[in-house]
């Protein structure tokens, strides 16, 4: 239902509030819901380029009881940032500087909207970058991949976004400025207010500015790509790696399908075979590295494994960058059914991607899988006719059974994307009804009017927010 | 003021539960509270063997408004551990089993009263290690590590004891098992509640299980001793090798007066002067690192730099181990006063450890200085006769003073030990009071009758929950 938000013009400057259906719409789609329809169109568009106005708006929205969705590029693959209950959507990418960077600490202070390859601009004169961002690095903003705890290629050996995040300036669902966190290395100083923040997905506050670790640039640098003839080979010579101790920088496995798609979209001339991208980091020793990963490929029968330095595999990771769009660029009757990423122990990644590929052939439908399989990350996906519906149905049913595989081996709903409207209804079967209960006084204790992201991350019940607004 | 815990008796086995004084009593002092005469003797003494006892005392306690304090090893410095508010000290240390080894995923799941080194006593044969644990390491549990997201000499490589719990069960304030994280890697699925819990002093959930991430063992090591003339090179020479990126596992500071103190204490034989102990993991090209390394001393005037393997410096990490023992027992008539922590980014290291001597020095006092120097992080204490009031007062102003300069150059009050009692005061000031009434809130939501380890952590206010037992 729409709300009067005639109230925003009041807070910001005109050319900083847009009620045009243009910059609504544009709002109204991340990655994914747009192109299944899920969400609705904000009912007004603000810029904020302060924390103050950001305060601001969330008080005013408070006082008027208006939902607040943040929103930031719009890369999101679960409708995170795509409201639910229309209201206000606050764009922050106007709010993109970077603040202060300090070498000597490896720190760098941002605001929310800078791009991610941005911040890695910034500091590589001084041989210093971010390690670990997601695919869309170049699309992405920072405060995105907060709000989602994204993770990416190199989370293998770097951990995950959340993993650099040293301090944090965050307005509460009340509209108060909290900061927390600090610039030292380490601390037990009360609760970590960051770790809560970082992947609440802006249902909690949102980030108006953050301090970053970043990590020296390794001196050397080696990839390549291991083909092999079958799938499981692939995967067992992936787990064999890691449990090995490889010491890998980047591994992701890219099934014949997805190369098919990738060939198709990007004319890239991959073999027509399951493969491993791989990348090497170190300050010393990288070819010892490199001979010792490839005797575990060779005991996987891998048929070629080519490695050069870096530059020479930068074109590797670009066909993996684009390896999301290719798939939903393959077929234009076909639509990649919710294309986010469930997470297992590695002991589990190679029968789960057996486990993948036997769904699809079970419901005859084309599940290309792919992902940063070193963390046991798999992003895979149905294609189905969204004008078929016993297709669409089976679709789901492969989209649950590995969702719930993963459950079953002690994985996660989601490794990267966040639980946004896509993976509502996993989010208690994966934790239990004590830790949801849990998270639902910890979003009563930071927004207890429900203004921020309405509807987002819990599942519906009559108490939760969704049926809040939408009875509204 | 005493409560009437008779109905505990109910609850476990007579010899799991203690009224005696002796047992009460050594649960009334940590490394430091006993010392200085903080907090007091609990009523009784639990020692459950499983979750359920857990939960079943927690829930009585919750009927018979009963405070429940956790107790692992009491090798807290904080007197984060020992009752301010009598009631039921839960002793955890016979729920110590390692519960399962999977070393193909790099995981072990213990109880929280399993001691450190045992667990890495158990995964050594395969070859893995838990990388990132307190000095204390031989004596100090997981369960107290989590509690206090404990840190240590590793920390400078590996990040803290947080960074390395996967999961945990744990039994909320009102006795409810929860459940959170997961067996993978990553995840971003619904709040973090792995690191609210980690760190948070046993105020809001007993934990009763961790799932821990493992690292294999380095196939290098190198360590060694570098001796410096004078304490600012010594500390300058950490921070450039810090900022150069000199890839080190331990690094750690000693002053000369801690060097006389190990001398007296543990006949160590030590140069009077100021050291860097440091050691070194790869699995390739150490000797280039220490020759790195050595580089950097060297234009720091170091003196003396002894580099061998793994073994031969195994006598210096005992010395330091050690450290804290010989400050205490320096001289009988001076007790260190609140032998905690401060943490600061590393460029303000070298101004800091230069700044507590010189407080030392105006004060009349000796203020031992030493730490993991690689995290920013600074162990400090002024030694005063607990009979000279004017000593104290001096040693308080030098303490505080350290601290305060600690939070203005972005800092933590605490990088290691916690708040627990010591450590109240600067809560606010290093977060701002509404972060502060943010984990008051999340207290409330996980503890809403306040039995858990009630007094604890936020400073002494109307609200608060020091002041609600005292009025009992």
């Amino acid at each position: 239902m729409p709300h009067d938000c005639s109230f925003v013009s009041e807070l910001l400057p005109a050319d900083r509030v847009s009620f045009a259906d243009a910059d609504r719409e544009e709002h109204a789609a991340d990655w994914w819901a747009g192109e299944v329809g899920l969400g609705v169109v904000p009912d007004v568009v603000v810029w904020p380029t302060s924390t103050e106005e950001v305060a601001a708006v969330i008080r005013a929205a408070n006082d008027h009881d208006v939902p607040v969705t943040p929103w930031a590029a719009g890369t999101s693959v679960e409708g995170n940032a795509v409201p639910e209950f229309e209201g206000i959507t606050m764009d922050l990418t106007r709010m993109d500087a970077i603040l202060d960077v300090r070498p000597d600490d490896f720190q760098v202070d941002v605001e929310p909207g800078v791009i991610g390859s941005a911040v890695n601009e910034a500091v590589a004169d001084h041989g210093l970058v971010f390690p670990s961002m997601p695919s869309s690095a170049d699309l992405s903003t920072i405060g995105g991949m907060i709000a989602n705890d994204a993770s990416g290629q190199q989370t293998v050996k770097y951990g995950e976004v959340g993993d650099w995040v040293l301090g944090l300036e965050v307005v509460t669902g009340e509209g108060e400025i909290m900061t927390c966190g600090s610039r030292a290395v380490k601390s037990s100083s009360g609760y970590n207010l960051v770790d809560l923040m970082v992947g609440s997905e802006g249902t909690l506050g949102v980030v108006t500015r953050a301090t970053l670790r970043l990590d020296g640039i390794p001196e050397q640098q080696r990839g390549g790509r291991a083909v092999f003839a079958d799938l499981d080979d692939a995967s067992e010579a992936i787990y064999d790696a890691v449990r090995s101790g490889v010491d890998v920088a980047k591994i992701e496995l890219i099934d014949a399908l997805s190369a098919r798609m990738a060939n198709a979209h990007l004319d890239t001339g991959l073999p027509d075979a399951p493969m491993i991208f791989v990348e090497f980091h170190a300050d010393h020793g990288i070819d010892e590295e490199v001979a010792f990963c490839r005797t575990i490929f060779e005991a996987h029968d891998v048929v070629e494994f080519e490695v050069g330095d870096g530059a020479s595999a930068a074109e590797l990771w670009e066909i993996r960058d684009e390896l999301g769009f290719a798939v939903q660029a393959y077929d234009p009757d076909l639509t990649p059914m919710h294309p986010g990423d469930v997470t297992v122990p590695i002991s589990e990644y190679p029968p789960l991607v057996r486990y993948a590929k036997e769904l699809g052939e079970e419901h005859d439908l084309l599940v290309p899988t792919f992902g940063h399989a070193g963390d046991g990350n798999l992003h895979y996906t149905a294609m189905v006719d969204q004008s078929d519906d016993a297709m669409v149905e089976r679709g789901e049913r492969v989209y649950e059974a590995v969702v719930e595989r993963a459950l079953e081996v002690g994985g996660t709903c989601t490794g990267e994307h966040g639980i946004g409207m896509g993976k509502q209804g996993f989010l208690e079967r994966e934790h239990g009804a004590v830790a949801v209960e849990q998270m639902r006084r910890i979003k009563q204790a930071f927004d207890p009017n429900d203004v921020l992201n309405p509807g987002k991350l819990f599942p519906e019940t009559a108490e939760g927010g969704r049926v809040r607004f939408a009875e509204r």
